[in-house]
């Protein structure tokens, strides 16, 4: 597994894995502006360790992480740090990426893409092993925690390429989903999800 | 596995596990009113699928349970159902149980008691599988959310014998841990982890 520099497209409503070596900085540009991109992080050599929402809101004392904070493993390593990050600085730690159930309960008939689905692809086509389907980082996503509790579902405030980066602090795997999320205006009011970009350097 | 009622003593800093068939209701007591306890819930039939933070704050819509919510599995189906609360309604779904890296960062010296450890050997006892350390339900835990996002850890408000009350939505195993925290005052001021009780009727 290489330092090599990578770059490339999160297809819309798809996932899209890499390797990432310890201490390259990992871009994800928000091509579109109002596109949520689900993002999870594996130790490359024990995927059985990784980046956990609940884990690292015990270590940043905060909801949602901001330049120079440190998200943690299941086993509270750090596993990625923010460098820079050019949008609002509005993402999402609090909610489980979309799967089979939710679009069911939403109507959907027949298979509708997810974010679920999109993490276990792309971590087959990088032939790693995936544990389990942690909560995931949602990069632009906006769900702003209001009186008593109460949380919203929001478009993103972010535009377009605008990017947020990320330092790998271990060797990982990184996957991203451009979330399929079309009945919930969580990509925009339109509801057209779209690509993202990505580079590690 | 019987509907019959039980009743018994979460001993401090331990974990204990319970079956509650659909439709009891299980009370957990803080008997000396500061303690926090970790509470999880599996599918007793299938215990991939299990209580889930994540997804209950998206079917909620909030992050605190109040009573009338249903918090859901990993597959979005209800499990428990938040029938009565005789506390001022302050509980925690954001962070991680403690677990021996927790306590490593802290500066514990040896083994300490942990409720992710708890967890496991209380699903050990019950014979039942555990897929993974899902994130607990924290009752009575006192983590606001304040001003840019920011969490804080402070003493449960909860009074001697106040409790929830929980109805099983399925057949399941439910776990509580009287969480042996006692290098953060999130155990009451005096920092010492006591006793709690739980019954099943």
């Amino acid at each position: 597994m290489s330092q090599s520099s990578k770059k490339g497209t999160i297809p819309a409503r798809k996932g899209k894995g890499a390797f990432a070596a310890k201490g390259q900085i990992i871009r994800v540009i928000n091509t579109h502006g109002q596109q949520v991109v689900d993002t999870w992080a594996f130790n490359a050599h024990d995927t059985s360790e990784f980046l956990s929402m609940e884990h690292s809101r015990v270590a940043m004392g905060k909801i949602i992480p901001e330049v120079g904070d440190s998200l943690v493993t299941n086993k509270r390593r750090p596993i990625l740090t923010i460098v820079e990050d050019t949008t609002p600085g509005i993402h999402d730690t609090l909610l489980a990426a979309c799967d089979r159930y939710r679009y069911e309960l939403l109507g959907a008939k027949g298979y509708h893409d997810n974010c679920t689905d999109n993490l276990a692809s792309a971590m087959k086509e990088l032939g790693a092993k995936l544990p389990e389907t942690p909560s995931p980082l949602n990069l632009f996503m906006n769900i702003p925690v209001l009186e008593k509790g109460r949380v919203d579902f929001r478009p993103p405030v972010s535009q377009p390429d605008q990017y947020i980066a990320l330092r790998a602090e271990m060797d990982l795997f990184v996957v991203f989903s451009a979330c399929p999320q079309d009945m919930v205006p969580i990509n925009g009011i339109a509801c057209i999800p779209t690509d993202a970009e990505f580079a590690i350097e």
